[in-house]
């Protein structure tokens, strides 16, 4: 095969990008060298030496596999990549911390991610990202994509958009679609928070939670906790604790004002924090040392915003039992990747046609479960080279779509 | 990693198949059992081995390149896959002989094209079947689709929506849209008739041809072969040549009337072929022995219906110097992964804007060139596997695609 001599990757041709800046960018940073060409590719699973391997792969046996699947639908799970693969999906509006940088510019990040689903969770997934931004023409444009997809991960499309968004293919399509950015992040911090209340020897249902942030992160943990019982949460956004009596609330906020703040608390998020059991950043602001000085003696600390911690891991150990944030370079990385790569793979393990709440309740208790005995302050979460973590979510997801009737196999 | 260990496509669950019939089918016919688990999957082609490859791979290090390419948005094609990868669009109306199947019973000759384009151009290419068959949707999905794509492969969708979706796509994109079942056909045909003139001392100008077929394939081998010179050129649909005295063609019918069909024939096939030089077969028909024995001496058939040719070619051998088909069973098969992945492959090298009739001309002529002094009647083209055609394909393309002045580097 001729595969490496013409790989329009490599090869001569590369030295003529120079006009286009790209030498100068790769001496200043290794992360433009690592980039260059893309960080991904395609690969035959099956093979293709001779006429007869093409006679089978290709015309006229692949007729016959066609056809099977016209007649049985189903067995295109059986019979293509469908259940193994999955629509990394962005429109470029909310890209890491960089905000609506459009598809193009989203594309490496969605290309991490896909390598991350393969990595961590033997996923097969692909980037696309879309040149459209309205609600209708992205859940459409979805919609359309789908066949040829097992599942759909959306990715960094900004809030509330993307809650509408999400709802709304889940309602249109039959397989699994994520918001990694709600979901995936609330998993995570659910796995943390349970291991901090053992270690504590405390229940969730003792504690009252503070979450910084109203956006696609924060609404979804706030759910989450809920649902996994929490005592109580409030959410504060920019303008403070979201609480029924404001009436500045987006929709999705109104939602989020009827099933937090039992405390009925309003005003500034510092006053909230005041003998508060949890703080759960995911804000990107800053919260004031005295303010952190105020929380319950035992306090946890999830300072998740990236680069910089709401608060500081050396501040917040002065006053917090655990500390936790979104850095690979402290202790307790509240990291997406630890969620994703097993939830979808226990999905489409079992072909489930939705991810449920218990399925995700399920991915948190296995991760969290994945510490075990070695449970210290340190040491809420396990770190994403942890081997045991994809396998352990994968099998706890798979069993819970079962338990949950959405498994199709 | 655990890849091997939560791979959705394998380990212990793939036995609960059984109740869709799966096992039966792989018994029976050894092409399910190739097809099990589908034909391709994703790689990551940097390491992710530990917190430091990720934090350049992911975040961190990944928002320096998102801010350059927001920056300077060309730089996607140096820090991406895009300019790697094709989108091998379907909506799965003409699949192969099967017609119109879907989009899921499709993707099977789908993956199959999508590993020939990496097997042999080492271009990377993802399936994309469309849950949609309006003119206007598929144009509108895709064009949102195009910002994760370097080109779009088109593919057995069906006549005469495949003419304008290609014509709307290429206008509005500026990425390489090419549909393979017109002119990946036609690009091989032209250059095994090129061979067969060359071994018979004869000028393209010099033939007379009748196509039978005037779908995708017809009309586009019509088009090229009249760019290339051929003397006369006559295509025939169910109803007979087509005339610019009918009355019953559609539009793009009515063009290929204008520039085809000089000799001002008419009536049917049979009695345009008394005196031809060439038959070219695209219709899944049949011709009767009479009608081959009353074209001119030394003519070539090219009977390229599959798995039945138009002619058998024992018929063909009585009458002709040169027969080919499109089955991988006998000599000279005009077979299109001749021509898409090498296209392709030069079109992405220099980021080619779009696929011109120059390089689709100088594909033809690379490609009966690799023939060179072996020329035959019985090899008039290569074979699939010969490793020189890629290459000698893509560097024809790209050169073209520089002199034509699409070429972006």
């Amino acid at each position: 095969m001729a595969a490496e001599i013409v790989n329009p990757r490599s090869g001569s041709e590369a030295g003529t990008t120079q006009e286009a800046g790209a030498e100068p960018l790769e001496s200043i940073e290794p992360a433009f060298a690592l980039h260059r060409g893309g960080k991904m590719a395609v690969q035959a699973t099956v093979p293709v030496r001779d006429k007869d391997d093409l006679s089978l792969a290709y015309t006229p046996g692949v007729a016959q596999v066609c056809s099977a699947i016209a007649e049985q639908p189903e067995l295109v799970h059986d019979y293509t990549w469908k259940s193994s693969v999955v629509a990394v999906v962005t429109d470029g509006t909310a890209v890491l911390g960089l905000g609506d940088i459009g598809p193009e510019a989203s594309l490496p990040v969605m290309e991490g991610k896909a390598i991350l689903f393969k990595q961590f969770g033997g996923v097969d997934a692909v980037p696309i990202a879309l040149a459209c931004t309205d609600v209708d023409e992205i859940v459409e444009t979805v919609v359309r994509l789908a066949p040829s997809f097992g599942g759909v991960n959306l990715e960094d499309i900004s809030a509330p958009r993307c809650f509408e968004i999400e709802r709304r293919l889940q309602e249109r399509l039959d397989i699994p679609v994520f918001h990694d950015d709600q979901h995936g992040t609330a998993v995570v911090t659910l796995a943390a928070l349970r291991n901090a209340a053992r270690l504590s020897g405390r229940a969730l249902g003792e504690l009252r939670a503070v979450i910084s942030g109203a956006g696609a992160a924060g609404v979804a943990i706030a759910k989450m906790l809920v649902e996994a019982g929490i005592g109580d949460v409030a959410v504060a956004d920019r303008k403070g604790i979201v609480s029924a009596d404001r009436e500045d609330l987006t929709p999705v906020k109104r939602e989020l004002a009827e099933f937090t703040n039992k405390a009925g608390l309003s005003g500034t998020l510092e006053a909230a924090l005041k003998g508060a059991d949890v703080f759960i950043g995911v804000s990107g602001g800053t919260v004031a040392e005295p303010a952190v000085a105020s929380m319950a003696d035992g306090a946890f600390v999830f300072a998740m915003a990236n680069p910089n911690p709401e608060v500081h891991p050396e501040i917040a150990h002065k006053y917090a039992a655990v500390v936790a944030t979104g850095r690979s370079d402290f202790p307790n990385q509240i990291n997406n990747v630890l969620a994703f790569p097993g939830i979808f793979a226990g999905a489409l393990q079992v072909r489930a046609s939705r991810i449920t709440e218990g399925m995700k309740l399920a991915a948190a208790e296995a991760l969290a479960s994945v510490v075990g005995d070695d449970l210290a302050a340190d040491y809420v979460i396990p770190s994403p080279f942890d081997e045991r973590v994809a396998p352990a979510v994968t099998a706890a997801v798979a069993a819970a779509a079962r338990a949950e009737g959405v498994a199709r196999r």
